[in-house]
């Protein structure tokens, strides 16, 4: 084959271990401990009664989410959002592409008028971890809907679909599936590809990093795309049963 | 045909009017007036003779851009992100992506340890604010590259390529080029392309509004963005000429 | 003549061009672009049905200006205070003026509970700012005001005078009207003064630069700012016919 | 007479008591409560042996001063400005006037490399308090400055004059020197007079709280406030004798 | 005696000359001036007929407190925490302290749905800033109390007893009462003790600086600490007498 | 027994199982996840071989920690303080608390001139998340010490003792060793000990919560901290054996 092997030995097409542990906060009406090989995100959903101002009267739910990443997650030690004053840009990016994707799959009128946050937090750093947290926190965002049907919250389920989400880039020409952080870093091509169990798109970020990339790279990055979402929406379910 | 009629009259794979009006400002090194109909954006080329404090030593420059909105730009009012206190996650975004997206055309050895900040400035806006901010900061980018050369502050051109940009989206199942504040709005999916002259991509951004879009939608997106960013670039050289 | 020829040829005691463009946005229920040779500020009057909460219940309305400058309207760039995270002292000042000169000339109980916003934010600096800011921001309240009787959001006119406002100073012993940048640096003295359509005083605000003047100077920094604010009244005027 | 007696039994051209007490902190270079009547400032002087970053190397010294008002100076609590994470607009413009009072008095050659920072809290509010502080802090200043001499850290005196301020009103028709908050809040017009002791201007600041004033009340204020600033001046060299 | 002799002459067990002078401020329901030696705080209570957010419709009251030090209370200026744009760390932990102290001598219910803020700023700074805070404190809240009795804004008392408090420490192995910053400075052991007039521990806050301390240590401490506070209770009796 | 039993069974000097878990994180010089029953603290140690500014050229190291919370650590959700702008009082407090402690074991000199943060993040709160951050952080200071010392980046062991800490409390009149959180709220008081392991108080933190306490109930609760602390010391030296 034309491609160096990976680092860790896998296959251009193939995930890392993928990890999802229900259950692991004791507050959180729903919480999941996602782990994509080194990437490990906490990731809490929290039922509100209550929604936003601009929402209120409408008969109609909302969901958000906030990511953000510990101190030591990464190889060096990055200063505390908190202790700065403010929050960087590429927080606000991630927690935005986050409350997009789960919105995706949510019947905001079956919802009611409860809001949903999932807060994503990374515990470790090692690649992936915006996917990684989306991953995590559908299954997050599952549990904390069955906690709502248990309690009568919501008319019937408010979950129209599964979302999940994974990155795939362009290493030394040849496409990969799920970069960890040595391979992200020398990526040409970067791209997040966030996808509904059923198989349709619901984000598509493809960026140049270094050089542009041809019609012929972006659908090759799709197809690997496709597929890996494929796997984690099974992988979702399993955890789901 | 089967779509309904753009509010402006356009076919599906129109753009709006463009206008780069260069030279806008007095003290720039370069600046233009970006017109894409109703969406104006004054970029302005700041060019700095140092660069910051992590390239230092590098012998390489840096391009950066910030982008914002006049209170008024749109149509009720804003407030101040300065009277706030803080950058909004969605302003960040925008800056973040006009920034990676002009530095793909950048060589940065042949730019010597210099700085470029291009400030994308929206006076008024009718949709695709980020997308006309990019082609416009360009030209300005381009400009003031020559006002360095003639200066002898670079060995040669730092800009391999040029960079432009077109927003697409699905509204009403009909593809549509260049949407405006209303087809925005009204839009399922909506798409960003970034790309070179050269006609490669160096930033693809899809998202799902309201419902997730298949391969078939995505690929029709894509054409209509090549072809869209094919246009602007020819605006560009003829403005540049 | 004993004094030194001004760098545009004018007489000590004449204007730059004025121009006055109304109308410049979309958006905004009134608009100006006011230009005093090069500087250039952006005006727009934003009406909203509603008070500051101090003020409701009282029956009366409410007028406020901001102030700004984009980065690059100067000869170096500036950082932006949105980025910054803190508005300015002197931004505060200026935009605290504006306000009270603007709300010299209005009548609240006739304005009922509705408020108008003026943002002045400047495009491209040379001197004089915050008068042509004062000068252009009463020609857009008065188009808003237009437009608010127009919908019979007031009874009757608010409007119980016009505000101009203009620099004057005294530059190497000879006191001039209306500087520009480079008179203004090397000013020894410096003063706005606003007044009203009918020749009253609003705000008189003279500062020594460097050495302190005496009654005399300020007579006739005075006489020459009566002058000059008579005649911007008239380009007013003659704007709004 | 024909005017309203004051409040407190003043003619309409008499200060209230005035009192400047030196030395009031242990650490302090120089220090001066002072008081016009109710109001009451504490002004400290702080040497530094070192200027700003964008003077250094010139040989040349810088004064500056900061304005702040305790929360229980003023009849109703105030929050705090540090509370509320930034510093309002009147603060910072009452800091900026009286830094820029201070250093028209100032040699910075004679001063040399050499910072002296102001610091004026007012600790009970009834109106002047800019005036007060301004006339406190020149006193302050002074005996800083003898600090210094007497360690030789400025060759001969930095202070080329005196500087003294005062308020000056229109209230009910009547021109009133030295206003108290009651007055103040009364006033038609308002006027801040600040002067040097060999009685030239350093600031004017006129303005129209309600209704437009005319020459002639603008040079009956301009009166009264420079026989009130010849007064102070005479208090302060009787302090410093 | 072992010990080595105070910089003032005080035996170890000896206060400080205390002075408590209320009634400082015309504007405030309670002020005083509370003086330990060097350390001078000005302490205002401010009455207000609402409680905070939480607290509403319980028909109990609140009281807090904010602490501050001018910038030039110190040996050496600091920083405006309002021109930092934030609150420090022992800010923040101090203003906690004296609020906690005071809240632990009122019964709310007594008090009714009202607020007592008490604003502790420090004029001058020489070492148990918090504990003449605290002292000073509870007799502007006893002047409050006064205040809101004689309007009859409560029923009856609702101070159930007093509160003083002081610093105690090891310095050169002698254990101190009433630390001056020198002595601060040099303590290897040092403690805080917030008691009620009746004898009993509101607070108790002992730190090693430099090395840890054992039991015998922490009790000849708390010995100390409690015969001070009994002496305080004492003075604050006679100031309210 | 005349007191209530406890919630979990355990007799009132019973710590709450206690598990200490070294290596949990993959990039840091020392990590440990340490749970006090329900409550997880996640701390991670960063050797940096520099110090702060005030630092330089000592000789001497540095050693600091940051404490703070994930929103739904809790019962109930609470907002970032990134998101806030601000650090509140409540974290300030605790991570300068466990910064003292720490250092209270460090010799410097040791040291040589390198830092090491401590970031002390609560997973999931159940009472005594700082005494749980306090034990936990000291055995991820001894791991980053071992590391460096692998390195040779300290000239010996710069660890002069072990630090641990536990909260104790009163409730119902019983004082209680390790206060979950169901315990602390009903606490009448409650205290934080802080010692080393040879047996000494690094800290002693006791706070009246709704009434003060005497000196024998200040006695017991010592009396408990110091088995409870010489137990988590015992625990400390089995997991780092």
């Amino acid at each position: 084959m034309s491609f160096m092997a990976r680092a860790d030995g896998r296959s251009p097409d193939q995930l890392r271990p993928v990890t999802i542990t229900r259950g692991w906060l004791a507050h959180a009406e729903g919480s999941v401990l996602v782990e994509f090989g080194g990437t490990r995100v906490l990731c809490a959903a929290s039922v509100q009664d209550s929604v936003p101002r601009w929402r209120r009267g409408s008969g109609q739910g909302w969901v958000t989410a906030e990511y953000a990443m510990l101190p030591r997650a990464t190889n060096t030690r990055n200063d505390r959002e908190s202790v700065r004053g403010r929050i960087g840009g590429r927080t606000h990016e991630i927690s935005r592409l986050i409350g997009r994707s789960l919105r995706a799959c949510v019947d905001y009128k079956v919802l009611g008028e409860n809001s949903i946050v999932i807060d994503c937090d990374v515990l470790q750093a090692d690649g992936g971890t915006r996917t990684a947290a989306i991953t995590g926190a559908y299954v997050a965002l599952a549990d904390a809907v069955r906690w709502m049907r248990e309690r009568k919250m919501c008319n019937g389920d408010p979950l129209v679909d599964s979302v999940a989400a994974v990155s795939v880039g362009v290493v030394g020409s040849t496409p990969l599936l799920d970069l960890c952080y040595t391979e992200d870093v020398a990526a040409e091509t970067d791209m997040n590809v966030v996808m509904t169990g059923s198989g349709e798109f619901v984000e598509v970020q493809g960026t140049a990093e270094g050089k542009p990339f041809n019609r012929g790279a972006l659908d090759e990055l799709l197809d690997l795309g496709v597929a890996g979402c494929a796997e984690l929406t099974r992988l979702q379910r399993e955890a789901l049963a």
